[in-house]
C-alpha cells in the first residue's frame, strides 16, 4: 500500500465497489490469502469438495478490545470458527470472510487484524476463499466486527452431537476456564493490575482430527465459548436429555484467572473460553481420550471434570468442593443458582446476582435453608457460605487429576473467599 | 415472545449465551427458519451434499433505512446471498445468517426482518443452517447488521466466470438498472417527492437454473450490486482481458429513477441493483437466452447492452446516443470518464465530481476538446454537452429492444439535460 495520507485511514470509498475498494482486496486481502478460488474474485468461490456430509458455521467477532494479549480479533474470527466447524466432528478446509469497518479505522490497525488472520489460516490449515469488506459512516459501528463463515468435511462414521450425551459417558474439558473472558474484561476496563492473563484463543481442529482417529466412541464435542463451561453443558443436558453431573475441585483454573473472577465477582464457569473444548465419551475410554488430548499443545491440562448421569435429564449439578450432602445447579447464563440435597427433598434457591436476597421455594419442593452451603452477592463479589459463615474454599485438582499433573503440569487452583 | 416490557428492546443479555440469547433463538429465530440441521442448535450445522464442486459466497447487510419500498435489510440478506451463489453457476442450497443487533433495538423491528427472511428464503428455496447472534452496546452499531455466507452445488458442464468472457460475447441486462440504489438514497436523505421508486431485490436463482438448463454456452454470469452496472462491467474487462463495449440508447432505467438520478448528480451506471444480473453468452445465442431470462418475472425487461471487443483489453467503452466519432471510457466507482475518438488519435478526459476543471492529455495522447461531447460538473448536477452547448439527450430503447418492448414493457427512458 503506498503511503499517502489517503491510505493512513479507512474510507468510505474502500467500501464503495470502486477503485479504492478494488485496491484494499488487491493489495492488502488477496496477497494475505492467497488461494486460487479467493483470487478469482467472483460473486463466490468454487470449491472441489468430495461427496458426503459437511458442516458449515458461522460466528460474528465483536470483540473490544480489538488487540489483547494472546491474540486479537483477527485470530480470534479465524479460529473461532475453525473450531466451530471442528465441533462438529469435521475437518475445517474454508472460509469466508466479511468485515464491517468503520469510517476512520486506522489502516495500519487493520493490517495487523489481517496479518493475524493470515496467520491463524495458516496454522490451522485452512483457506480463505470469498469475502466482503463494508464501510460504514464514522459512528456506525464500533471500528471493526468480522464474521466468518467456515465449511469442513465430516469423514465417514462421525456423528458427534450436542444430542448424543449419554448416560455413563465422561465429561472431558481440554484445559483451564474463563482465560479469554477475563482478559479481555480486565482489558477492556483498564484494570492492569493483572499482567499475567492472556487469552486462549487457539485453533483446535487438529487435536478434534486427532481425537476422532483415535478410535473412541466420541458423543459430544462443543467449545464452550460465549456463556462458558456452565452455559454449554446446560445446552447439552437439554438437548440429550441427560443429567450431568461436574466436580467443582476438578475444575482448572489459573489462579490469576481465578483471583480476578473473584474479585470482580465472575463465575468462571460463565466466563467465555476460546480455545478449550468439552468432549463426552463413555467413561472406560475417557482416559485414552484424555492422552490423546494432552498430546496437543493446546490440551496440556485437559481432564475429567463430571459425568453423564440418567437421573434429572435436562440439568447440570455441581458438587462443590466442600463435603456436603447436595449440588448445586447451574443454571444457563448463571442467572440462577440452586442447592439441591442429593436426596432432592430440599432445594434452596437464590438470585445472585442482583435479585432479592431471600430464599424461594422453586419446583414445588419445600425450602429448606438449613447448613447448605451458600453463595452470597456482595456487590459484585461472591463468597462461599456454610451455614452462614464464610469458609475458605480450597479448590484444586482431584486425585486423579493430581496423579497426571506432575507430568502435563495442569492448572491448580487456589481460591481463598475473602473474610 | 412474550409481551413484558424486557422484550420490547434487544437488551445485552439476548447476546450474552445464556437465557435470554437462548429463547431469541428458540421464540423467534428457531420457528422462522425451521430445518433439521438448524434445530439441531449444534455450533454448525450437518448436511449432505453430492460430491463435486460448490460455491461459496458471503456478504455483509448495512443497510440504512432497514426497510425500504421493495424490501428490507430482511429480504436483502437472503437474496444478495443466493444472487451471489447463483452467478458461480451453482443452485443454492444452504445460507448462515450472522447478525449483529444494537442494544435497543425494538423487539418488533428484529421480527419484521426475520419475518422478511423467512419469506426470501421460503422464495428462493433455500434453508438457513446456522447463525449467531451478537448484542453490541448502544452506539457501537447502527441499529441491525446481517451477515449471510451461502452454499450452492455447481452441476457437471457448468462453467461461468467473471474471467471467461470471450470477444464476440453479448452482454445482457436482465432489467433496468440503479432502482435500489435510487431507492435507498432517496429514503436515506428523506427525499418525498418521489414515491414510485422501488427497489429490486429479487433472488435469481431460478432465473439462472432455466439459463444453465438452456443449453447455451453462458461465459459470464454478475449481478451489479455495489458500483453497478459499470464498476462491474470494468471488473468483468479487466479479468477476462476484453474490451467491452455498451450503448447508451439501449440502457434500461426507469423515467423515474433516471430522473432523480439527474436531480442528484448519479450516473446510473455506478448505482447499486439488488435483483439484476449480467450475463456474457456468443452473440448467435443471445436470443435464445433473453427468451429464456424474460420468462422469469425478475427478467421481464432484459435486453442486450452491449458486446465484447478484442480491442483495448481491460477497459469498458459507451457508445452515447449522440451521433458522434466516439466513446466514453467508463472506469470503475466512476471516478473518471474519458472521451475517446473512434480512431484513438485523440482522448479527452475530465474528472466529473470536484476535479479541476479543464482537459489533460491521458495515456500520452493528445488531447482535443473539438467537437467531442462533454459532461461538466454543476455542483451535484451532470448534464450532457455538445460542443459547449447544452443539448437534449433523448435516451430510449434501440430499434431491437423497441421490437421487443410492446410486449414486455420495458423501461424506457426520456431524460432532459437542465437548460
Amino acid at each position: 500500500m503506498q503511503n499517502d495520507t489517503q491510505d493512513d485511514k479507512i474510507i468510505l470509498d474502500h467500501g464503495s465497489g470502486g477503485k479504492m475498494a478494488h485496491r484494499l482486496t488487491t493489495d492488502l486481502l488477496l496477497p494475505a490469502f492467497h488461494n486460487p478460488a479467493l483470487a478469482m474474485l467472483d460473486d463466490g468461490a468454487r470449491l472441489d469438495l468430495a461427496g458426503g456430509r459437511i458442516a458449515f458455521s458461522t460466528d460474528t467477532y465483536v470483540v473490544d478490545p480489538l488487540f489483547f494479549p494472546g491474540g486479537s480479533i483477527g485470530d480470534l474470527a479465524i479460529n473461532g470458527t475453525v473450531n466451530d466447524v471442528a465441533m462438529c466432528g469435521a475437518v475445517p478446509l474454508y472460509l469466508s470472510v466479511g468485515m464491517v469497518i468503520e469510517e476512520g479505522f486506522p489502516m495500519a490497525d487493520l493490517k495487523r487484524v489481517v496479518v493475524d488472520m493470515q496467520g491463524a489460516a495458516k496454522t490451522a490449515g485452512v483457506q480463505v476463499v470469498t469475502g466482503d469488506t463494508k464501510v460504514v459512516p464514522r459512528g456506525a459501528a464500533d471500528k471493526l466486527f468480522i464474521n466468518t463463515a467456515g465449511i469442513g468435511v465430516i469423514h465417514a462414521g462421525v456423528n458427534v452431537s450436542g444430542a448424543n450425551a449419554r448416560p455413563g459417558d465422561a465429561v472431558i474439558l481440554s484445559g483451564s476456564m474463563a482465560d479469554h473472558g477475563m482478559t479481555i474484561l480486565t482489558r477492556r476496563q483498564g484494570l492492569t493490575f493483572e499482567t499475567d492473563l492472556t487469552s486462549d484463543s487457539a485453533p483446535l481442529n487438529h487435536m478434534v482430527a486427532d481425537m476422532l482417529a483415535s478410535g473412541c466412541e466420541i458423543h459430544v464435542l462443543r467449545d464452550p465459548t460465549r456463556g462458558g463451561v456452565g452455559t454449554t453443558l446446560n445446552e447439552i443436558a437439554e438437548k440429550s436429555r441427560v443429567g450431568i453431573r461436574i466436580h467443582e475441585r476438578r475444575l482448572p483454573i489459573k489462579p490469576a484467572v481465578a483471583g480476578v473472577c473473584e474479585l470482580l465477582g465472575f463465575d468462571p464457569l460463565y466466563v467465555a473460553n476460546e480455545g478449550k473444548l468439552l468432549a463426552f465419551v463413555p467413561a472406560d475410554q475417557a482416559e485414552r481420550l484424555l492422552a490423546v488430548i494432552r498430546q496437543s499443545p493446546y490440551g496440556r491440562a485437559a481432564c475429567i471434570i463430571g459425568e453423564v448421569i440418567d437421573d434429572h435429564p435436562g440439568r447440570v449439578f455441581m458438587k462443590p468442593v466442600l463435603a456436603v450432602s447436595g449440588s448445586w445447579i447451574c443454571s444457563p447464563g448463571s442467572n440462577c443458582l440452586e442447592y439441591v440435597e442429593e436426596s432432592m427433598q430440599s432445594k434452596v434457591a437464590r438470585q445472585p446476582y442482583g435479585g432479592p436476597v431471600g430464599i424461594a421455594v422453586v419446583h414445588g419442593l419445600s425450602a429448606s435453608a438449613g447448613s447448605s452451603p451458600d453463595r452470597k452477592d456482595h456487590g459484585h463479589h461472591l463468597s462461599y457460605h456454610c451455614g452462614g459463615r464464610p469458609v475458605d474454599v480450597d479448590r484444586c485438582a482431584s486425585g486423579e487429576d493430581r496423579r497426571t499433573s506432575e507430568s502435563h503440569q495442569p492448572q491448580h487452583v487456589h481460591l481463598r473467599s475473602r473474610q
